[in-house]
């Protein structure tokens, strides 16, 4: 994996930059759509090259290993095969989700026991078989176990779950180091800095990563409930200390306004269910600001959906008919709206790249801000 | 309307023609997508006119009737503008929703009360207003009222329910005659022959339809549970009276088998939601067979979906990948097995136009049929 810093905002820490894996070159801020279970939710995979463009995607761990399964995965020759996806994936860990979808967890220090919350198995995750799992996988990136501290969160908790972060992480990297990539192309692994919402805690999780001298970093455990204001401030510790030249991946991050402010503290990377989840429910982000399409202003709305819009159906459908089929439960609504989102998302992203290029993306934010806050 | 036969088949009575309305040429036998609340479940419009080829499609008048309702869709300038679709629509007249959706249903001589199955308001669909209403859609073709009965249902319950059909479709002339288009595309409107299982009702019921002139007519009330043979004995009466040169349209059928079948009896038209409804639940056609996908057989099974398929789907997405989709309730599932089914009946009703040109329909028929009722 190569990255690159191409250009920096003189008013902020915000980099434009390109990650190039074996599979896709990733220009800087990137968004990374969201595919728990080997599928963007509602949205073709052509339809994320072409129409969203994106260049990475996410795959879950968790959901990935409990089904389709790693023998079914194996068999295709990894996510890539199996979902016929040519650009870069990264894979979180399953730690999060073990923490937030299964049940009867149990935290021991050699893994995380939970019952599938498919069929109710038991299973066992470890900093090392989760490693073997994004083998299987065949991610770009990998990332680290990780336990993602609940908020609010007690100063004894988030330390101790900190020490256990950090115990896991050196597990993970000896198992990443003593194993190779099954199909050929080149796997990175991304260590997590957590530590809740205390800054002693961050910088010293930043700086026990940094040591670490992985090919990215990323922070976890933030955009769990916290105001915004504390997970940027968690932010300036965290990048202070991680290290500059290599790419810094905020996860599970978050509403446009939150994405434009952790690029502005030198964030790179982002991924949420956002886009895709609030789009099924009606929410639409636009230049102009928030829609809930669902609002009884838009039934006669016969504009499309957002002239502005980046994707096709930005065009080709109208609001009136959107509203229409969210509240009808009719599936091409939650099609619609997801495409939108995903493709304003990523369009955020590269404006974000040529602003920072063209040195105005302080004011750019500045001006943004309020208008994505906005609701229409 | 236009209507002109071009090939006829030496063996059957199948027929190969062009229907031409204001908004495009509709290549005959045609299959109609179904897009009951102006959207065919998990289908982009652009998909329906690249990949699924889709000539015309039909909307239900129940649902939108309900939902978005008429003053929306008159807004819209009917459901073309409101859905962005330029090419044929037919609808049905709400008829068969009525007795088969709403609730608290009362059938009286002026026409039906029902309550509505979204909200329980109370509503009454006349003869007269149905037209009414489908003027407000503004489809190319629009449908008489009418009782579709039941199956079984006993000879004199089919008598008195073919009288008032019959009553109600001299209704439905009268107003479709006082009545114009609204957004300056020309509207024909199709009566349809009722009779249940009853040869006499049946030929009496096609008699009376043929009287009228219409521009097209419909065969309604089969496929509702009788044997397939018992309606392709139907079809064998009716087609000898109803004028050989207006297009024939089998409402809500059927199975591929079925299409070929009655094709060979001399239908043109047909629309059903077997391919979105059956490929949601993971039931593909192919020209092999039929595949449940969700059987066990496919979990390993990385070949297309259908190497023989015309649309993206086919060649993009594997049966292992579908199997899962569908096994997990991804939303993408439902759209590939939607697409794919769908592209499947059109592609089955455009190679029967092009062995009847060829001269050589029944004997790929009756190759073709065995192959469509394997289970694969």
């Amino acid at each position: 994996m190569e990255f690159k810093i191409l250009h920096r905002d003189k008013g902020s820490l915000a980099r434009a930059g390109t990650l190039i894996t074996d599979h896709s070159e990733i220009q800087t801020p990137v968004f990374m759509p969201v595919g728990t279970a080997g599928s963007v939710k509602g949205v073709h995979q052509r339809e994320l090259q072409e129409d969203v463009k994106a260049p990475i995607i996410l795959g879950n761990t968790y959901h990935l290993y409990l089904r389709p399964g790693l023998e079914v995965l194996k068999g295709a020759g990894g996510l890539h095969g199996f979902m016929n996806w040519d650009r870069s994936i990264l894979t979180d860990s399953g730690g999060y989700q073990v923490f937030s979808l299964a049940a009867n967890r149990k935290l021991k220090p050699e893994g995380a026991w939970f019952s599938s919350h498919i069929d109710g198995s038991k299973h066992l995750f470890t900093p090392e078989n989760v490693v073997d799992t994004q083998r299987i996988i065949g991610a770009d990136i990998m990332m680290a176990f990780d336990e993602c501290t609940p908020w609010p969160c007690d100063l004894k908790y988030a330390r101790d779950s900190l020490m256990l972060t950090h115990q896991w992480l050196d597990r993970g990297v000896n198992r990443f180091k003593e194993t190779k990539p099954l199909y050929g192309h080149k796997q990175a692994f991304f260590p997590i800095v957590q530590g809740s919402v205390y800054k002693e805690l961050r910088r010293e999780s930043a700086e026990y990563i940094a040591e670490k001298g992985a090919e990215g970093n990323a922070i976890g455990g933030l955009s769990v409930g916290e105001p915004a204001e504390e997970m940027y401030a968690m932010l300036e510790v965290v990048n202070e200390v991680l290290p500059d030249l290599k790419p810094r991946y905020l996860m599970g991050v978050g509403t446009p306004v939150n994405i434009l402010e952790a690029i502005a503290l030198g964030v790179d990377m982002f991924d949420c269910v956002m886009p895709t989840r609030n789009g099924r429910n009606g929410m639409l982000f636009t230049s102009e600001g928030i829609i809930n399409i669902k609002n009884r202003k838009w039934m006669n709305d016969y504009s499309p959906i957002d002239p502005a819009g980046s994707s096709f159906v930005d065009i080709q459908y109208t609001r009136a008919y959107l509203r229409h089929l969210i509240i009808s439960g009719e599936m091409l609504g939650a099609q619609i709206a997801s495409l939108h989102n995903l493709a304003f998302y990523l369009w955020l992203v590269r404006k974000a790249f040529e602003e920072i290029k063209s040195g105005t993306f302080t004011a750019w934010k500045e001006k943004m801000i309020p208008a994505l806050s906005t609701r229409l």
